[in-house]
């Protein structure tokens, strides 16, 4: 059993890497706190015995046993948060992994397949604005030269930031070799809701989710001098959407947000030219989504012709549902004693993975609910009950 | 009669500085177009033997006479422009104002008082944050110092930018010596709707207005995983109060627009924690201004307490209604044989004077309505008869 104080302390050895002032945490690709949290990773490996490697993707790679025996059984999850995030989406599933291997070696359970620990690079799209990057290029499903062009808020291109780390661009691309080697993943996450209530479940699928671009506009003009029935104010328009996704979200059970906006000219004193803003929408089957997505945009068609503004409504990148492998999944609910098993509205590496490899996850208990914000949390105590979980199924998966 | 060919040709002198590629102006205060426009404007005065001075605000004058003899007749406006604004606001006011003195020339009246051309600095408050930042100091509307520590969007203060420019910022704040010897100022600027059907007309007064901040409070939070009914989400009571505030002005017979957002982190995947709003709001009278300020703040808290998050309501600059001087307006509309005489929703140099100078404004009729966008327009026709209408103010006002 691992001890919450044993958790606590290998947890705390990772914690203050990028985390600001007010308690988020900053930690985007292939910046400095990417690369201290990378150089934690390496010393956590090296004093566990295990070889570690970089991918021409930037995924870091540890290894106990020779991983080109293939059939490996791989754990792990991702370092990098939105802006502001919190601790524990992903981090928290490398931690656990090294702590669940310490527990394999205490048990003196002796893997008979390679044991990978793995930290995909990018999950969250916050710096590239792609998610998942590093897994979407090691199966091949970005192409590489698309990856390598895109750019920061800073307008500097992955290319270019890996080069001067020091990295090749031209080795981005999908990776086949490595791949058919893993046998079967398992990502162990911090649940980014309230759905669970035991302190481990695991899960059952990724709902259908995507993100639109709502593209809005009118005529800019002064707001002290136009009369209100002269006006094309996209502001009216985008706020009619806003409350439209909620209120459909709500009646059709999914998940809509409005999180980022962008106005033109955004001047306190000028009705905007334009408004784009874009919408988060995810569902349990991917026919409510489709609704969802045809409601809202009727909504808004209807308040453009009323606003005199002009709409319109552009995926941006749609991901169907995302089964886990049944087999596996419910091989782990039996192993852990009928833990609950549950969806997941989150997009993860998991997903990605799930399309080429055997692959499951098991989620860890938030109190708060909160995710992507300082209040993400999960208990000491809960996080231990997680690395023993995930030692239990390294154990049923790579031991026997 | 000034010719349209005749105005057109001064006007095109002017027109290329700071003008954007989509057609908007770029002129800031302080910036390389402001400077080009000022080098235009004094070559102008020279080339009518006017003599030029900077004030330590940085307004620019220009005077026929010694305006030490005071009682001075002052007209003009100003250069600066909103971001990506129309060519006309300000800059017709000054380029009419060097023509009506060609006009009187040409007519041989004979100034008896003092004759003034004025660029105020930074009308817009685009750069700076505060409208009418030139009149307002020179009339002792607002603190120098406060002044000097207003930042731009670089975080550069006007001290600081007036001191790489060669200007001494000890010397900004209230002029009463200078002020004292107008004896009367009159603005040209162009209309900013569609409410004047005449070439030109005369202002009655500037309605009370005033900008508000919004600031939404709520939990930022994954937007896929958490559930519709445990958010609180500040885009949402955001978005209330854009058609909220729309709504009540539409029913209480005034304009409010909100036109500049800021979430934060402004993240697709990402519940907002915050949003912060500014509402414009103004009306012909300052109780149907009160009384929209607060039906906004009701319907907003209504919302809020709905949607789980804080709002408050504060004002960031309100402005009472000006009335112009009734003599200087009544005297000026009978000289112009009956020229309409209307209110105005937009903020004015003239508007700042008018608390210490008997004041009046001229209008050029706008066929767009459009204004503070690259539409704003006026025809050379009806600019011409803006300058022969300026020409018989200037010559009633000062020759006789």
């Amino acid at each position: 059993m691992m001890a919450p104080d044993r958790f606590a302390a290998l947890w705390r050895s990772l914690e203050p890497i990028g985390r600001g002032a007010g308690g988020g945490y900053h930690r985007y690709s292939w910046t400095y706190p990417d690369l201290a949290c990378r150089e934690w990773f390496s010393e956590e490996a090296a004093d566990r015995g295990m070889t570690v490697e970089t991918d021409g993707n930037g995924n870091l790679w540890a290894w106990l046993g020779d991983p080109a025996a293939g059939d490996a059984v791989v754990t792990g999850s991702h370092f990098d948060s939105v802006p502001g995030g919190g601790g524990y989406d992903g981090a928290l599933g490398i931690v656990s992994a090294f702590l669940a291997i310490d527990v394999l070696a205490e048990q003196g359970a002796r893997p008979r397949r390679p044991l990978g620990v793995v930290a995909f690079t990018e999950e969250e799209g916050a710096r590239f604005g792609v998610a998942c990057l590093g897994s979407r290029l090691l199966t091949g499903a970005l192409d590489p030269q698309r990856a390598a062009a895109l750019t920061d808020r800073d307008g500097v291109s992955l290319g270019e930031v890996m080069k001067s780390a020091g990295a090749d661009p031209a080795l981005l691309g999908p990776d086949p070799a490595r791949l058919r080697r893993i046998g079967a993943f398992v990502e162990l996450h911090v649940e980014q809701g309230r759905a669970l209530t035991a302190p481990v479940g695991v899960a059952s699928a990724i709902w259908p989710h995507g993100r639109w671009r709502l593209d809005f506009t009118g005529t800019g003009n002064h707001a002290g001098t136009t009369r209100m029935a002269e006006r094309q104010d996209p502001m009216l328009t985008f706020a009619c959407a806003v409350l439209g996704a909620n209120k459909e979200a709500r009646l059709q059970g999914a998940h809509a947000t409005v999180g980022r906006v962008s106005v033109e000219p955004n001047a306190t004193n000028a009705i905007p030219s334009s408004v784009t803003a874009w919408l988060d929408a995810r569902a349990p089957e991917q026919s409510t989504l489709d609704s969802l997505i045809a409601a809202v945009t009727t909504r808004v068609s209807e308040r453009a012709a009323r606003d005199g503004t002009g709409v319109s409504v552009s995926a941006e990148s749609v991901s169907p549902v995302i089964e886990f492998h049944a087999q596996l999944r419910d091989r782990i609910a039996d192993l852990l004693g009928g833990a609950p098993v549950l969806p997941t509205g989150a997009g993860h590496d998991a997903g990605v993975l799930a399309a080429h490899v055997p692959t499951a996850m098991l989620f860890v208990r938030n109190p708060t609910g909160v995710s992507h914000a300082p209040q993400e949390y999960a208990t000491d105590t809960d996080c231990a009950v997680g690395v023993d979980a995930l030692a239990a199924v390294l154990e049923e998966l790579a031991c026997r």
